[in-house]
């Protein structure tokens, strides 16, 4: 590769909020979002909340001319929503389903029926190895009483994970989508911190659209208001993050969003607000091993993170367990009525409220199996995450205790290929 | 690292046949692998089926002064059951979770209930990055009518993809696990040429052990005998399976199985055989890049192979559809019967009758729900696993059609770092 290669990137990001039956004017929304990739013509469009495979169909007709590359990452009961279109050849694609993701019996919510995971694309661009991540996290439906917030930390630590151990041959690491997650928030914070992801909106020097950045807004008329009156100025959790490794430099050009209006025909092309990044990648000389005193700071804080984030796990396990000892409890009591029930209905007497009531008792008792099974997982799934987490905060404070020294020896094996962007 | 560098790693791998109160001497036989292990002192003790995460603890505790590094993959309702006692550090580990693992009601079988999975442990010894994985793939328990083909078929393929993008670093990449693919099985030909992984059975110059390398032996009395009938030697299911990438050259130097018997007590581990294998790993100069035709019939075995499991997984997901589609029907059947229960009940006359017929109704709507929610997601599970598999097979195609000059370019990306050893 020339010492003066250069790569400019364009991407695009939507959460295209298009649920069959329930999103307002989906299908001409679809029809614009179309139009308008089609005009635009990005390297890169990578989409979220396309729940129907036909408007996947639809968009990969109408944007065959302009890209030729596409792929729906298919998983769960609905789907995982994640698409993309691509200009460029992909090479190579895999997705990787989250092992938690919400409650079956909270239907009202939907995202356990979703199969939520991270798609990875792998490009070959003049030479440079690139590799696409797009995700999709758990919504966050009260973020006073937020229940499913153990599990969008999990998320974030296998997405960050996912990351970590795919990218370790990658020039560029690109990862865009719905965090459901807000710059500050642990989940977010952990992420970045363990990949060495940089957020474009924090970075670039070029940013025009909403306030702060915000994906979700107020204006946008197909916002829920009352949710986000504690957010005068909306909210901000689609993102486009990115890094290069070392030998490469990239950076964000320019950064835009839509503003919640279409400048044509006013509405406006999802409930989120869609991201526009520039990017450049250029080749730069080897640089000197950093010296040992370097990013300690940063150290120190990817250990608080990790401790904050182990925390939040060992309390969703704790409440796990909870849960399949209170249904076990049930099971119990649900066989000792069924049993009841059973002499009674042999003995006659009360032999018709017996029969009667051995229904609801199965019912109960296969209910509370249910719960039991789900939670267990729950429990074993989170124990997964959390031992994860333990291992990397012991070889994290190992390597603080033994002094600066031994800092990238111990960690190496970590963070080989993270972080190491030289910006 | 200089020339003259040289690894010798010796690996042991057991399935060992923990279920809590239903397996045979269970107490008996974890504590005396404990003590063959401490014995052999190997540098890595890849264990399966160790359900029970008290009998993980106690083998911790027993090994700890031999293998400091032990790690239990914790997911499912049950467990992995895969675990690893390592002498060297761990420097990193994940896991992943297998989409597909059989249907929630065979719990005569509970495979669904275990959360299969492949387990991977970062390793660095004397510099060099070793990958090692452990897995477990859904039992067989019928050849003849084998239910679980698709699973098992989509399973290997997620197994070879989680491999392939996650060592594209490593230097050595190494397998242990009990596959339940005999070798000429499609997911075991497909999980080799995908990853380019050598056999230490079919590689070893040196092997002592079973017939025909057999990993489970008519005479180990723990094994069902009526099972085994059509295989006279035993059957080889569990693999040790390994491979260098350029710069290195890796060979089994021996490779052992137990018999069937402990040779002191007389009562084997378990009632799988355990493997024992010596690998050297040594340096190796760059090598000249092959020429364009190297390999052209490695490249025609891959597209056959993939084809076939292609066909595999679109029979499953026709499969799966039809069920969906089946359970689709009852659904609708249920509401129906559910109105018109309803309307007798409101209607008088046969009240009790319809209260009656309530209930069962409602466990028929229901459990018709549940099937669908399960089909529906094996359907999108398979879809995801054949869509990789296309792609892979239409570059694979493309690669052909172009011609030798070609291949190289265009299969880079889906080959880089497998299949390249040096052997």
């Amino acid at each position: 590769m020339k010492p003066t290669f250069s790569l400019r990137l364009r991407i695009f990001n939507l959460n295209c909020w298009a649920i069959p039956y329930l999103s307002k004017h989906r299908g001409d929304r679809m029809k614009r979002l179309g139009d308008f990739l089609n005009m635009e013509s990005f390297d890169l469009a990578l989409l979220e909340e396309v729940w129907s495979e036909q408007d996947f169909q639809y968009l990969r007709q109408k944007l065959l001319p302009t890209y030729p590359a596409a792929h729906y990452f298919s998983s769960g009961v609905i789907g995982s929503g994640l698409c993309v279109f691509s200009k460029h050849p992909i090479q190579e694609f895999t997705q990787h389903v989250y092992t938690l993701n919400g409650y079956p019996y909270m239907i009202h919510h939907g995202d356990w029926f979703c199969g939520k995971a991270v798609g990875l694309l792998v490009l070959h661009l003049s030479g440079l190895v690139l590799n696409v991540y797009v995700t999709h996290l758990h919504a966050e439906y009260n973020r006073q009483k937020d229940i499913y917030l153990t599990h969008r930390v999990a998320q974030a630590w296998e997405l960050a994970q996912f990351i970590h151990h795919t990218s370790k041959k990658a020039d560029v690491v690109l990862l865009c989508g719905d965090l459901n997650l807000h710059p500050k928030d642990l989940g977010c914070r952990l992420l970045k911190e363990w990949t060495g992801l940089h957020d474009a909106y924090l970075e670039t020097q070029d940013f025009k659209g909403s306030e702060e950045g915000c994906t979700m807004l107020p204006e946008n008329c197909y916002v829920n208001q009352r949710e986000l009156e504690p957010f005068p100025f909306g909210i901000r959790i689609d993102y486009v993050l990115y890094k290069a490794v070392s030998g490469f430099y990239i950076s964000c050009k320019t950064l835009r969003t839509t503003t919640g209006r279409d400048p044509h025909s006013g509405t406006p092309l999802s409930d989120h607000e869609a991201l526009m990044a520039t990017l450049c990648v250029r080749h730069i000389p080897p640089q000197p091993t950093p010296s040992p005193t370097h990013g300690l700071a940063e150290r120190s804080r990817l250990v608080s993170i990790l401790k904050e984030a182990w925390i939040e796990l060992d309390l969703g396990v704790a409440q796990a367990r909870w849960w399949t000892t209170f249904a076990g409890y049930v099971i119990g009591l649900g066989l000792l009525l069924l049993a009841l029930l059973c002499a009674l209905a042999a003995g006659g007497g009360v032999r018709e409220v017996a029969i009667l009531l051995w229904t609801p008792s199965v019912g109960l008792l296969l209910g509370a199996g249910a719960v039991y099974i789900f939670h267990m997982q729950e429990a074993k799934g989170l124990s997964g995450a959390r031992a994860e987490l333990q291992h990397v905060l012991g070889r994290a404070r190992e390597a603080q205790d033994l002094g600066p020294e031994s800092q990238p020896a111990l960690l190496l094996g970590q963070q080989e290929g993270d972080g190491t962007e030289e910006q």
